[in-house]
């Protein structure tokens, strides 16, 4: 997507090295990071200077094609020190076992060419997967828009589904930059997403950049901007999918999906396959929510007053925090589901309607 | 109620004076600002040392008797002067109309001594007010805590509604800390309440210096906490409810007495009969509600690293925000209603057996 009118990828390989956005620095400073080597691939993981599955899954396989090119031993070492820089991240470890299975059969002084090309082409297939998954989305917008001629499309969104988390495009961002270049006029009301405000700052941000009208809102304001007709359809993203169709995503989403119910407003969820989980049925029961730290409610992060990133207390000293990082949303608040297939109902049906081979491997 | 185990109330009447706890400064600092005249009383109420209704009422009040003392001619212009502080405060136009109704008969020579006693009574009366709320709350907690004994009662609630936006006690928080002095456990999930953090700067303090045991959770995490049965009651304050039980309250209760009554979690709405609107009847459509500045949404306050209160941008510079004060919830989603006579049904009929005379008046 575009920052200023010049489009970009969150990822960019060039000779012997690949440049990353360092998202840690947003949406205060927009900074290309040259990373060379595979240490630097592992340090821009850990210290979430890359951050969103998909992305962080290109960077690794980045990071070990660069080891290669050092040292074509270095094949299984490398890939245990990357598999290690993010350990709950499934993604991460689907990616470095990609390019294991491409690679180990592979004589050494093949292997850096080779895997240079397979991370290029896992960050490829994001980008496929990604722009599939927004031009299954855009007929849903069409056809409000159709609706409401000369007016624009109201859609909510909760937390950061955008290109910065993936190659290019994002998941249900996918959709918004997909109808917005399609000329459909939409406009965003973003989330800023409590505690870590990933939707204040990078979904407004992004949105920003390339150019899409938005509006930053409380957490607390969607429910009352449904109420009023002012949202048209509810569009988020998720970190697993249920087989039956149970949503978990963002703290706070389940929230947005009983006010959208409430209101008639069409809720859908886009993510690509990898984030279906055929072996859990009932998502409220079975998913566990980390609770995260304290001091992300405790304290918020910003723009200090001297124009640096810094954090300050904003609750009462001495006061615990609770933190949970996710929640539930269950299928029956859920208008339905786009993956890079299709759109289905959030349920088993509609889920293998989409994957038949998930029915035949049951 | 108490400040590090001494009781105190919000306002406190001495010679010639009133004390009052600077709100500006909570939750960082604890400071008594004394008002010795009008000028002083109106600055507080302007600068929203004082906040919440009833508070602000009975400041004007002792404002208005501070002023008779100096110049007993004074009382129109003064009066005046005074409602003028905060054009849309109702209860404070509802305090300064008491005191010119019980002192205009007067001979000027005794106004400033039973203005001094006026204001003293409309201080009491809203002590009462508050028992009261908070005695007609205590069974609702007394009969969950029966059900589970040993384990504490656990309240959700929202924004501020304590004893220091009252006199004392507070409307909500009156139930809590009713219960809590009686012995029963009790601990209270706070939601931080953006964008002004309410919750998690005043409710969170006071609940704090009182002793009572709580949790500040970001505004997106109660619906999941509802889901996993860690809320046993919601009870939130409001500032208008419509003859049918429609509740206008801070911007979020309405996404929270959803997430309740689709987790069968009572919601209970606390008030003074002052908050009582019967010329509305549906809320949703009836209540204009108020968009605030865009401030409170792009920035955040709290206590900067230096140890100063202050303000941080929280969203992506040059970004949009919107910022509606408050939102309504239907009567469907309130279990029923507290006030100082007793409970009842959020509906016409539950409100009119509480209130009679609001029948034949009709």
């Amino acid at each position: 997507m575009k920052i200023d009118g010049v489009p970009h990828r969150s990822i960019q390989a060039e000779d012997g090295a690949i440049l990353i956005l360092d998202q840690t620095l947003l949406p205060w400073r927009v900074e290309w990071l040259r990373i060379a080597n595979a240490g630097a691939a592992a340090q821009a993981i850990r210290s979430m200077q890359v951050r969103g599955a998909p992305l962080i899954g290109a960077v690794a396989a980045y990071g070990l094609a660069l080891a290669l090119r050092d040292d074509p031993a270095a094949l299984e070492p490398v890939a245990a020190m990357l598999g290690e820089t993010r350990p709950t991240a499934i993604n991460l470890r689907w990616a470095l076992g990609r390019m294991l299975t491409v690679l180990r059969p592979l004589p050494e002084a093949t292997r850096a060419a080779r895997a240079w090309a397979e991370a290029g082409a896992i960050a490829e297939d994001d980008v496929a997967t990604c722009r599939a998954i927004g031009a299954h989305g855009l007929p849903l917008i069409e056809a409000i828009a159709a609706g409401k001629p000369g007016r624009p499309v109201n859609i909510l969104t909760h937390c950061n589904t955008g290109w910065i988390a993936t190659v290019d495009f994002g998941t249900a961002l996918s959709v918004v930059y997909q109808a917005h270049d399609a000329g459909i006029p939409v406009h965003v009301w973003v989330d800023e997403t409590r505690p870590r405000n990933q939707g204040a700052l990078l979904t407004a941000w992004e949105l920003g950049a390339h150019g899409v009208p938005h509006t930053v809102i409380a957490d607390n304001a969607g429910g009352h901007l449904m109420q009023h007709g002012e949202v048209d359809i509810v569009l988020v993203g998720t970190d697993r999918v249920t087989r039956r169709g149970d949503v978990a995503n963002k703290i706070g989403t389940y929230l947005k999906a009983l006010a959208a119910h409430d209101n008639n407003v069409p809720f859908w969820v886009a993510l690509p396959h990898s984030t279906l989980d055929w072996a859990v049925a009932d998502g409220v029961s079975e998913i566990p929510i980390e609770d995260r730290g304290e001091a992300e409610v405790t304290h918020t992060t910003g723009l200090l007053p001297d124009g640096t990133p810094g954090s300050i207390r904003t609750a009462a000293p001495g006061s615990p925090a609770r933190n949970p990082g996710f929640d539930v949303t269950p299928a029956r608040l859920v208008t339905g589901i786009i993956t890079e297939r299709g759109r289905c109902a959030a349920s088993e049906v509609g889920l293998l309607g989409l994957y038949p081979e998930r029915a035949l491997a049951a």
